[in-house]
């Protein structure tokens, strides 16, 4: 299995609150990352539509899989999210990565997500912070 | 009652993931809300701290009912946050709004989430639409 | 001459500090907007790099191109920018605008700065909010 | 003179675009930075109000100040502002930093800026990347 892999399985198996989403890894590299769910009633707020925070949610799994698959710990330290259309029950959601920029200490993502449809419902930013703390230490 | 209760009341009625995330109303008024919620297991991500979007979710759900609270359905367009200081299990959130701006088209609320001791763990920036819509239109 | 580059003519003509920077419009069009400028002495700081506000102040009118050129007025409503890679006095800067979601309302653009040697040194995510004036109302 | 003067001197002697700006420095302090401008006819735009560069640029300035005021230098990873009131020429603004959170290697402040009147006229959230280096270094 390749590292990104290896991060991101380590990753997920610890990560309750990504399994209850229901988040489903559908490629993983270094620096991208793909990932789905689909909205359950559970998931929607008091406009009948989506809670922002699922996106969001995904959007952020998202980011930390991206930012960690090249085997160095990486921790959000600011993102944001421009909510661009609704979100329905049972619609089936997919955030797809881009890294726009990479240092030694930081970097930055731009992750877009998507409906069923193709339509696209939310645009996140996110920067992390680049620790020097490996995933799988060489002894 | 008065309309900010009333409006909050109906919007967390129907929010089912407010309510999985147990959020709790503890002061709401025009342009105001504060708002509690105790992280769970569930909550948690693969660094075993709370999952960013737990916060998010709190303060995105604190700006939906400061935003609503005085009768006109308001919608998020853009938020951003910063994540602090680090959650675990156990920890007891508490979001409360400033409202920075509002015009007749558009506000702007800064929501500050801290934790049982204090320590200020996020820190978010909301705008929203208000659409003309009322909550309860008068006949 | 086409709408867009009428209402950017107008614009442009009264805009003193887009002069001030130097600022060419490479190409406008509904929803479309490349600009260029030359960073100058004047524009650097104490870091002997280009000052944060003149990538942001490019990013902000190219903003402001894009979003107006259809002959609606709309004014910006909250913005974000990342500097990504240095810039110094020399560089030459292209801001290249994309439309990224469009409402009777809101828009939302994100704009990537490059310079002459085609490395993306800023990324800019820009919110307007379109008010319902024309800036050439038909009589 | 005090570090933190010190270093604003160092950074400001060397600043031609706030220079240019007419940036005056009202306080300085640790992690804490007050700056003020008159907006001139050559700051203005197409609307006749002051470009949204000019408030960012205060703002980015102020955030440069407060952030190495330190002695450690610190560079501006991502900012976001948000326009809130009309600025014209004439008009006095006063930029005012809050350290929201520091540790070893980023910082998150909030400026607000104001005009003459007391006005906020716009709210800007800036997280910075803290070197290691020294503004002056002991030898």
């Amino acid at each position: 299995m390749n590292l990104a892999k290896k991060v991101v399985n380590k990753m997920i198996s610890g990560d309750a609150f990504s399994q209850w989403l229901g988040i489903e890894v559908l490629e993983i590299a270094t620096g991208f990352c793909k990932l789905q769910l689909k909205v359950r009633e559970e998931m929607t707020n008091g406009f009948d539509i989506a809670h922002g925070g699922i996106a969001y949610s995904l959007a952020d799994s998202c980011l930390a899989f991206a930012a960690n698959a090249d085997g160095i710990q990486a921790v959000s330290i600011e993102t944001s999210i421009s909510h661009t259309k609704k979100v329905v029950s049972g619609d089936i959601l997919t955030a797809t990565s881009k890294e726009i920029n990479k240092s030694s200490k930081t970097a930055l993502y731009y992750i877009t997500i998507t409906n069923q449809n193709k339509l696209e419902i939310a645009h996140f930013k996110g920067t992390v912070f680049r620790t020097e703390k490996e995933w799988f230490p060489k002894k």
